[in-house]
Parts: C-alpha cells; sequence; structure tokens
C-alpha cells in the first residue's frame, strides 16, 4: 500500500481526534456545562494528577528511542515543562496550584491510594505503552495534543463562568499549556508526518492516537462512575 | 546487616575506583605516556564515540525512574550536557570535534559498522543495565564519574605533551567535562548516600559500580585488540 500524501494523512489524524478526543466525554461536556459538583471536580484533579505525575516518564521513554541529539532537544522540553527547571516552576507544581484551589492539599494529591484504580490502568498503560513501541508509536500517541489548545482555551473561560468558588489562579496550569503546545505541536506533526513513510506506518500512528484518545476517555469514565452524581 | 556509615561507604566505593577504574588500563596508560600511534588514538577516539552517543539514552532511562520532579530536574543536565541545547553545543558535538581533530569525518564516526563488537557489547550492556536496573543501582553505576576530573585534567596535558599532531581545539570535550563533573559527582553522592539505606543496597550499589569498571575496561581491551601495535 502506497503511504497517503501528508495533507491526507494529517486530516486522518485529526479526524480521529474529532471522533474519540475526551471534549466529548459526557463528564467533559458537564464540566464545561456548569454541571459538576464540587466532589466531582475534586475527584476529576485528584485523578487526572496522576496523569500528569506520569508524562515526564513517559517522554523520558520516548527520549531513551528518539533518532538523535537533535531530536531529544527539542523532545527534553517536555520533561522541563512538567518538571520544571530552576528558575521556573513545572506544570506538576501548577497542578498541584488547581488541586489546592478544589480544596486539595499536596498529601491529598500524593496519596497513591487515592487513585482510582481504572485510572491507573490507563495510564500506567500509556507509559508501558511509550516504554515498549517504536518511538514513531510512540511520538503519534502525544498528538492528542494537536485536539488540546481549543479544550483548554474553552476551559479556562468555561470554568471561570461557571465555577465561581475555584481561585482563578488554580488555573495557570492551562493558560501556561496554551503557550507551550504551539511547539509541541509542531515536532509531533513534523516527526510524524515525515517518518510514517509507509501506509502501514501511517496506520499504525492511527492507532497509536485511537489508544491515547481511549486512555484519556478511560481516565473520565473512572473518575464519572467513581464521583458522579449517580455514582 | 547494618549499612556501613556514609563515609565509610563512600570509601569503599572510592576504593573500587581506585583498583578497577580504567586509568589503569594499559592502553590508557600508554595513552598518557604518548605511546599510541595515530592509527590507536583514532580506533580509541572512534569507538569511544558509541559509549558517548549513548550517554544520553542511558541517562533519559535512568530519567524514567528516578522518585520525582526534583531528581529529574538535576539529572537532566546529563541529557543537554551531551546533546547540548539552542544556546550551548553538546559532548557528542565536541566528541566530533575531538574525532575531525585526529582525522576522522563526522560520516567515520557515525559509520555504525566501525563500532567494534567487543565495545558495542560493553556500551550496550551499561544501557541495558539502566534501563533494566532499580534507579538506585542505575545511579550508582555512574559513580565512575567520582574518578574521571583527575583523569581528564592528566589527559589534557598529557595529549598536549605528546600528541603534538592533535589540534588543541579537539581537546575541549575534556575541559568542558571538567566544569560539568562537580554538580554531577554531588547529585551522585547524595542519591547514592541517602539511598542506599540497608547494607544490601550498598552492595549492589558497589557491585554496579565494578560492573560500570568493567565496561570501560573492556571498551579498552577492545581497542586494545583491534588497534594495538601487536594487532
Amino acid at each position: 500500500m502506497t503511504p497517503l500524501p501528508a495533507a491526507e494523512f494529517e486530516e486522518e489524524l485529526r479526524a480521529i481526534g474529532e471522533q474519540r478526543y475526551h471534549h466529548l466525554h459526557p463528564f467533559n461536556e458537564r464540566m464545561h456545562a456548569g454541571d459538576l459538583t464540587e466532589d466531582e471536580f475534586r475527584g476529576w484533579v485528584r485523578n487526572r494528577f496522576y496523569y500528569q505525575l506520569n508524562l515526564p516518564i513517559k517522554d523520558a521513554f520516548v527520549l531513551t528511542k528518539l533518532p538523535g541529539s537533535e531530536h531529544r532537544r527539542r523532545w527534553i522540553k517536555r520533561i522541563t515543562d512538567h518538571d520544571g527547571t530552576d528558575g521556573a516552576e513545572g506544570g506538576i507544581e501548577r497542578w498541584v496550584r488547581l488541586g489546592e484551589s478544589v480544596g486539595l492539599t499536596r498529601a491529598d494529591l500524593h496519596d497513591d491510594r487515592a487513585v482510582l484504580p481504572g485510572v491507573r490502568f490507563a495510564v500506567d498503560a500509556y507509559v508501558a505503552f511509550c516504554r515498549d513501541r517504536p518511538w514513531l508509536e510512540a511520538v503519534a500517541s502525544a498528538m492528542t495534543e494537536l485536539f488540546a489548545p481549543d479544550l483548554l482555551s474553552r476551559r479556562i473561560t468555561d470554568v471561570r463562568e461557571h465555577y465561581p468558588w475555584i481561585a482563578p489562579s488554580g488555573l495557570e496550569y492551562f493558560r501556561t499549556r496554551l503557550t507551550q503546545q504551539p511547539a509541541d505541536i509542531e515536532h509531533l506533526l513534523e516527526l510524524v508526518l515525515t517518518h510514517a513513510d509507509t501506509r502501514e506506518k501511517q496506520l499504525a500512528c492511527a492507532r497509536a492516537l485511537e489508544f491515547k484518545c481511549d486512555v484519556l476517555w478511560t481516565l473520565l469514565d473512572s473518575v464519572q462512575l467513581a464521583f458522579g452524581k449517580d455514582a
């Protein structure tokens, strides 16, 4: 099979996001509609923190297999974006501040027993995917980032509107991501569109992106089941 | 068994370096005595390059398992030290310049077929060790760095004295390492002396350091056998 032209392949990937990214998940739709209870919001923040904690780890696995210094130099930014540097707070600390703004302590966030089993399974599967699969698929699984900016900018607006009990400073994580993501997205597209040079590789990338959509979706399923109004 | 006090444990580790670090290897002694042929010197530079290329990879594996953001923030410097950043050339590029100063092209250095099998086995074993062993042992295996500054400062002097055909700019890699290593060594000692809190863990760290000495030693064995005067 000959590969799709890059533009069509990119469309194929974007169509996956339109259909399967977690912006469509009922729990997310309720968040944006102002429909979450405080308990639900806290349950999401606490459990999503486990995902945040694992981002630098999965990105370090990607780093172990990227082809050469130049790509590592660009990818490593993702790790410092979350871990921070001596001069700059990282995303994990910003998420702690989101937690505090919804009434969770740092200890609550780091209490490993509070992670829902379904969330742990999904996040651990993502880390294992990045550890075990070829670098191109591990990179492709990060492409949910292509769909994040729209969601994040709506989230900042909607959370401020509907959840006045959350201090605006708690939303700094999302604001910062909006400034960090354009460079990440550019690198992702460059890597995937260039290196998926057979139709088989393109399909493997599409499957990796679907898998990652499932990870994010399942995370919300677990939170919904455990903390949802009818739970 | 109760653990040794930190100072005694550090002495135990330093004694391993005194007995088994590659400064004692005959090939290294001949390098410092001015006894290497051009062919031997090039053979060493070319094969050691495979080790250099793998340093950021083994360090990314360590990064995947270090306990938390703060230690990753300190460890990640090792990766950028070798890969460089947008503003600063990295160690891999500096080693390319060492290669060029001994008459190897960039293509020679990157020609995978030129890596001696014994060198490949040793270096790959080091990467696998960092991938597969607990983080404390992976970290401990980096402790050969404790013995590097003495060797590197002597190397700069001895190479300049005995090998006038090598342009002094080729030695920039070694000069830079001398400025990078103190922070690395401080972090290594802090991690290993603090976290090896049982005698069993201390012994595992000592074994990891012995293993790493074997890696460096075997690399020189292979180079000596392939390029040595009597080869």
